[in-house]
C-alpha cells in the first residue's frame, strides 16, 4: 500500500518563507500605486504598434536573440548590442541573474528597496542578506563593502533611484563599491529617465557591473513587460544558459523598438512628470502632519504621523490608490506616483481631507 | 590587496552542464522546423487584436491574475478558472513547476522527448533522470512507476503527443501512472488539438495531475508566448509563490482570449493540417530509404539511412528548414512540421532529390 498523496511533501525546501503574491484590482480609482506613466499612450504610436500585430509576428516563434530590439536599445543607452540582454520585464532578469550567480550563495540587498530582489533570491535558492540603508536612505557603503567581501557573497543589489525611497546613489559611490568588491553589483536604474546618474560610463571599466533598465516607466510599456540588462558580454553568456530561449514575445520586441523611435514624444511626457513631481512635493509639504522626501524618480515617499494602513485605506475609500509601505523598516510611510496635473490635484485635496479627519478622531 | 575579478568563481555550481541556447535565423527558407501553424494568421482576427494595443493596455501593468483569459481557457478546456494558470509560454510554466517542486529532488523524463524538461530541471537545481521510452517510443510504464516510487522523485514529465516522436500515451496508461505514484505527473499536451486523448477528465480525480497546453501550435500564437497549466488549485497556490506577478503581458492575455473567441477559424486550419499530415506521411513513405513514424501531432518523425546532419544540411542548402535530431537516442532521425499543401509538396520533392543525391555519393 502506498501512502496517500501529500502535496506538502513535494514542495521544495525553503518555499515556506514565501507567500503567494496577490495583486488586487481596483476598478475606477485614480491609480497612483505602481509608478506607471500617467499620460495617455500616444495615439499615433499605438496605431503604429497595433499594425505590427499580424502574420508571422503572431504565428512564428520570436527572434530568440531579439537582434533588432537589442540594437535599438544599444543606440539609446550608448552601449554595444553585445552588452544588452532583454527580459520579460526586469523581474525575469532579476530571477535569471540569481539563477545564474546567486543559487547557493549570499545576495546583499540594500533595504528598504524593491521587494523582488529578496523574493527572487529565495526562489533561486540564494540567501538574501539585508544591508540596511542609513537613516537618510542612502547606501551604507562601508557596511555593504564589508558584507560583499565575505565568502559566499555573490550579488549586490543597489536600486538607484531607489524604489520606494526615491533617492539616487551617487556614481562615485557605486564606483567605490565596484572597485572594492569581487561580486557582481546590479544597479537597478528602472527610474533613470527621471533622475540619478547613468551608470553606463562605468560599464567598460568594471566587468562586475550589471545595469537593469525598463520600458515600463518612462516609456509607458508596463503592459508589455520589457526590461533590459546592460552588462559585460561574458556575464550575459553565462546568463544565456539559464534564459528561456523565447523569453520576450515578438510583439513586445517590436513595440519597444517602435517606442524608442518615437522617444521625443515620451521625453515631453517625462518633462511634464518632472514638473508635476515638484508640484506634488510642494503640495505634500503644505499639508500638516505630512513629510515628503526628496525624489529623483516619478514617485514620492512621504510620512505621516498615522499608521500607513489607515491613511492608505481612507484614500482608497475616496477613490485614490497609492502604495502602502509600513512594516518594520518604513512605519508610517507611503508612496505616491506622480500623476497628471488633475490626478495630483485630486490626490492632494483628498489627502488634506483625510489628514484633517484622522486628526479629529 | 583583493584578488582580481573572476566571473568563473561566481557562476553557481551545476551550470557548467548547460550550453547557452543559440537559435539561428534563416531568412527566406520554408520553415518546417518549429511545429508552428503554417497558415497565414487570419486577417480579421489580427485586425481585432491589433486594435487592442492602445491606452491602458500598453501603459499599465497587466492583470496579475489574468482573470479574463483564465475564464476563457476554463470554458474552452472544460475546467474551472481556479484550475488554470497562464505562463509566458509553456517554458516558463515548466521552469516554475520545477522551481516549486523539483529543486533538490529528482525529475523523471521519458526520453526521447522535448528538451526543455531536462534544461529547466538543471536550471532549477533538480536532478533530471532519464527513463527511456521503449523501442516503439511508447512510455515504459512499469519502469517509470518504479523510478517514480523511489525517494526524492518529485515530478514526472510525459509529453503526449510526444515531441519529437509524435505518438500519444493512452489515457489508461496515464491514469495507471497517476494511480501508482505519489509524485506530480506533468502531461504536456501542447499538441492535443492535433491528436491524443485529453487528460482533463482525470483532473478532478487525481490531485497529482498537471496538464500543460499552449496557444503556440494550433492557435497560431507562437509569437506571443502563451502557455497554460491545468491543475489542482492547491498545486497552483504553491506555484503562485514562485510565479512572477506580471509574467504574462497584457497584450498576449487579450490576444489569446480573442483567438479563443474565433476558434472556429482555427478549427478549419487544424482540419487542413490533419489532412496534410496524411499527405505528407504517404509522400515520405513513397521515398526510397525514408521511414516515417505514425503521428498524432502536427509533425512527423522520420528516419533515413544517412546521418541526420547530412540530410538536414542538404535540405537547408535547398531552402528548406526542418529539425535535426540525431544524438545517441535518435541517430538518423529528423522531424518535419506539417506545412501548407505547397510547402509539403516542395519539401517532398526536395527530399526525394536529396535522397537520390546521397544514394549516388
Amino acid at each position: 500500500m502506498r501512502e496517500p498523496f501529500s502535496l506538502k511533501n513535494l514542495v521544495r525546501a525553503g518555499l515556506d518563507k514565501l507567500v503567494p503574491y496577490e495583486a488586487h484590482l481596483y476598478p475606477d480609482v485614480i491609480k497612483l500605486d505602481a509608478n506607471e506613466n500617467p499620460y495617455p499612450f500616444p495615439e499615433e504610436v499605438a496605431r503604429e504598434i497595433g499594425q505590427l500585430a499580424s502574420g508571422d509576428l503572431l504565428s512564428r516563434y520570436p527572434d530568440s536573440g531579439a537582434v533588432k530590439l537589442r540594437q535599438a536599445i544599444a543606440g539609446y543607452a550608448g552601449v554595444q548590442p553585445e552588452q544588452v540582454m532583454v527580459g520579460n520585464g526586469s523581474d525575469e532578469l532579476i530571477l535569471n541573474i540569481l539563477l545564474t550567480f546567486g543559487t547557493g550563495g549570499r545576495v546583499l540587498i540594500t533595504n528598504p528597496t524593491f521587494s523582488m530582489y529578496k523574493i527572487h533570491a529565495l526562489v533561486a535558492g540564494a540567501r538574501p542578506i539585508p544591508v540596511p540603508r542609513r537613516a537618510d536612505f542612502f547606501v551604507d557603503v562601508p557596511a555593504l563593502v564589508t558584507y560583499a567581501r565575505q565568502p559566499e557573497s555573490k550579488v549586490v543589489f543597489i536600486c538607484s533611484p531607489n524604489n520606494p525611497t526615491g533617492n539616487a546613489t551617487r556614481l562615485g559611490e557605486i564606483e567605490s563599491v565596484l572597485h572594492q568588491v569581487n561580486c557582481l553589483v546590479v544597479v537597478d536604474q528602472a527610474y533613470l529617465e527621471f533622475g540619478g546618474e547613468d551608470c553606463v560610463p562605468l560599464l567598460n571599466q568594471y566587468p562586475n557591473l550589471l545595469i537593469l533598465r525598463t520600458f515600463s516607466k518612462a516609456f509607458s510599456l508596463a503592459g508589455l513587460r520589457v526590461g533590459y540588462l546592460l552588462a559585460n558580454p561574458d556575464v550575459l553568456r553565462q546568463m544565456q544558459k539559464v534564459k528561456q530561449p523565447y523569453n520576450l514575445n515578438a510583439f513586445s520586441q517590436a513595440a519597444a523598438a517602435a517606442v524608442l523611435e518615437h522617444r521625443d514624444i515620451f521625453r515631453g511626457q517625462i518633462g511634464a512628470i518632472l514638473e508635476q513631481r515638484e508640484v506634488l512635493r510642494r503640495g505634500l509639504e503644505a499639508i500638516e502632519g505630512v513629510t515628503p522626501y526628496p525624489s529623483a524618480a516619478n514617485y514620492l515617499l512621504f510620512h505621516t504621523n498615522y499608521a500607513s494602513k489607515m491613511v492608505y485605506q481612507a484614500l482608497l475609500d475616496r477613490g485614490i490608490l497609492i502604495r502602502r509601505l509600513g512594516g518594520p523598516e518604513l512605519p508610517g510611510y507611503l508612496r505616491v506616483s506622480v500623476g497628471t496635473p488633475e490626478q495630483n490635484k485630486q490626490f492632494l485635496s483628498v489627502l488634506t481631507e483625510v489628514m484633517e479627519l484622522l486628526g479629529r478622531e
